[in-house]
C-alpha cells in the first residue's frame, strides 16, 4: 500500500493553565501500514475541545495527561482506509480518539462509535452527535430529570454543550434560562438554543440580580459548566429538590491551591439539592442510543447546531486558547486538508 | 372532665445561635378540655434535637421559627387522654409535635406516628423509632445506596442520628467509620454502634491524614451531619461515584454572612459524586415502614439505642445547650414529670 506522510501536532511544551500555541509542534512523519490488529483512519476533522486544557496539564486529572512529544489527545471523525481488522472495513466513518493528526494507526479500542451514515454533514459527528450533543443530553435527561414546567438554568448557554441543553429543556417543556460572557452569543442562543432569556454575566453589574429577575420562580435544574461565582448564585436561586449538574469548572483556572467560595453544604441540606458530577467517559455504553436520537432529532429540524472550521492542521495548536477567549462562534472544529 | 394544670417551656427570648436556658421560661395555666376535632395528650417524654437551634433562631431555614411566648416546637410521644376525634382514642400512644409541655391540646395534625405496642420502651419513640433512626434509616437507605463491601464515613458518629448509621451500615455489609469530638465517645461507638474505627477529631493533629488513615481505600458514601472542615477533608476522600448525604450542618453556629470554604465543584465533578440534602420532614409517609423495621431490627437485638433522660421539664430549657456542648450520653430525652 501507499506509504503516507502522516502530519501530527505534538504536545511539546507542559502548559500551565490554558495551552497555547507554543506548547505544540507540528512534525511530519511517514507512517507505517496496520499491523495485526490495527486500523488506519484518515483523519477528516478533528475536535477542539475545553477538557484538552486538563489534558495537556499535570493536574491531577479524571484522565492522564497527554505525555510530552506525541500527539495531542483529541477525538477526530476519519475514514478507515486500510484495517487489519475484520469487522472495520475500508470505507467506513467512525468517531473517536484519533489525535490531532492526519492519520491515525490505532486498534479499535480508540473507536468509540461508528458513524451510521446519513444526510447530515460528518463534521456533525464532533458536535451534535460527537461528545458535546451526547454530553446534553445524556447529563440532562440522565442526571437532570427535567419535567414539563420545569426551570432551567445553563451555565455557558451558547457553548458546544450548553446550545444543546438549552434546546432539550425546551423539547422536554421547560423553560430555559441561559448565562453567557458576550452580547452577541447572547442574542444568537436566545434566537437559536431555545433559551427564554439570556444573561451576559460580564455586563451583569449584580449577577446574582441578573440571575433572579430571568429566572423568578427560581430554578429545579441548574446545568453548570463553570463552578465559580455563578454557580455561588445559582445554587441559590434552586428550588426545593433542584438537581444541580457539574459537568465542567471551566471558570477557575487552576485548583492548586483549592479557590474558597461561599459554603455551599447549608443550601444542599436546606433545598434538598442533589448536585452530581457528569463525565461523559462514563457513558460509552449509552452513545449510539443517544446519538440516534440526536441525529432524529437535527433531521427533524428540531434541534440545530453551530460549527466553526478552521481550515488546516495548523490551526490546531492556537485552537484551545481560541475556545477560552471565547471567540469561536459555535463547535469548533479543524478540518484536515 | 378534670381540669388539667398544664406546665410549659415556653421561648421568651429570641437567641443568637444555641439557645440557652435564658431564652426559655416554665409557665404554669389550666388546660382546656378538647373541643371539636380536638385531642388532649398527656406527654410523657420529651425530644431535644440540635434542629431546636435553627427553629428557635430567625435565620430562614426550612422551618418557621417558633413564635415567642409560645411553648418550644419539639417532638414528644405521649398518651391520649381526652379526644374528640372518633379514630384516636385516650389509652392510645402517639407521636408528633406536642411540644415541650406537659399536656398538648392539638388536632390530629400534629401526629406523625401511632405508637405501635411492643415491649420496647415508650421513650424509644423519640430515639431509634423516632426522627433520629428513622432520619439514619431513610437518609442512608434513600439516598446512600449502600452496597456490601462499600466503605462508609460518617460524621457525629455517636450522635443521635450517627449512632444508627454506623449500625445500619454494618447491617448493610459495609465497613463504617466515624468521627466525633472526644475520646469516650469514640470508644463507646466502637463498641457499640458497629464502627470499625473512630476518629476523635479534635485530638487530630491533622484531620485529613486521620481520616485517609482510618480510610485507606477511600469512602463510598460520606454521612455527613456536620458541613465544614470534616466535610471538606471526608469529599476528598471519595471514591469514584461517591453518595455525600447532607443531613445536617452542626459545624458552622452561623450561616450569616455565608462562611467560606474550599470549593468543591471540582470533586463533584471529577470523583462523579452525588451529593444530596435529607429533610426527614419530606419523608411522613415513610415513617411507618421505617419504624417497624426499626422496631424489628431492635427487637432482635442487632440495633442497639443508648438514651439519656433528665428527669422533668426543668431540665429542658438549658438542654439544647447541652447537646452541643456534647456532654449527653445517647440521645437526650426529658421526661415528663
Amino acid at each position: 500500500m501507499t506509504i503516507h506522510e502522516n502530519r501530527q501536532v505534538r504536545l511539546t511544551a507542559r502548559p500551565r493553565g490554558i495551552p497555547q500555541g507554543e506548547h505544540f509542534s507540528l512534525v511530519t512523519e511517514p507512517i507505517a501500514a496496520p499491523g495485526k490488529g490495527e486500523i488506519l483512519i484518515a483523519n477528516r476533522y478533528l475536535s477542539v475541545d475545553p477538557a484538552q486544557r486538563g489534558w495537556a496539564n499535570e493536574e491531577g486529572n479524571y484522565s492522564a495527561p497527554v505525555p510530552l512529544d506525541t500527539p495531542m489527545r483529541a477525538l477526530a471523525v476519519g475514514e478507515i482506509i486500510a484495517s487489519n481488522v475484520p469487522d472495520y472495513r475500508p470505507g467506513e466513518h467512525v468517531y473517536g480518539w484519533f489525535g490531532w493528526q492526519r492519520y491515525c494507526l490505532t486498534t479499535p479500542d480508540a473507536v468509540l462509535r461508528r458513524v451510521v451514515p446519513s444526510s447530515l454533514p460528518l463534521s456533525a459527528n464532533l458536535s451534535v452527535l460527537g461528545m458535546n450533543g451526547i454530553t446534553a443530553y445524556l447529563a440532562f435527561h440522565g442526571l437532570g430529570d427535567p419535567k414539563p414546567g420545569e426551570h432551567v438554568l445553563v451555565s455557558t448557554a451558547a457553548g458546544s454543550v450548553g446550545s444543546f441543553v438549552g434546546q432539550l429543556a425546551k423539547i422536554a417543556g421547560c423553560r430555559a434560562v441561559g448565562l453567557t460572557g458576550s452580547s452577541n452569543k447572547a442574542a444568537h442562543a436566545k434566537a437559536r438554543y431555545g433559551y427564554a432569556e439570556m444573561i451576559n454575566y460580564r455586563e451583569a453589574p449584580d449577577l446574582g440580580a441578573a440571575i433572579r429577575a430571568a429566572c423568578p420562580d427560581g430554578n429545579d435544574i441548574f446545568f453548570d459548566n463553570t463552578g465559580g461565582s455563578i454557580a455561588d448564585v445559582a445554587i441559590r436561586t434552586m428550588r426545593l429538590r433542584g438537581r444541580v449538574i457539574q459537568c465542567g469548572t471551566a471558570a477557575n483556572a487552576s485548583w492548586t491551591p483549592v479557590p474558597t467560595g461561599p459554603r455551599p453544604e447549608r443550601e444542599i441540606l436546606t433545598r434538598r439539592l442533589r448536585w452530581s458530577g457528569f463525565i461523559i467517559f462514563d457513558h460509552l455504553a449509552e452513545f449510539e442510543t443517544a446519538a440516534a436520537r440526536l441525529a432524529e432529532l437535527t433531521l427533524a429540524g428540531r434541534i440545530v447546531h453551530d460549527e466553526e472550521i478552521l481550515p488546516g492542521l495548523e490551526h490546531a495548536p492556537g485552537a484551545i486558547a481560541r475556545l477560552y477567549r471565547g471567540e469561536n462562534q459555535g463547535k469548533l472544529i479543524i478540518a484536515v486538508d
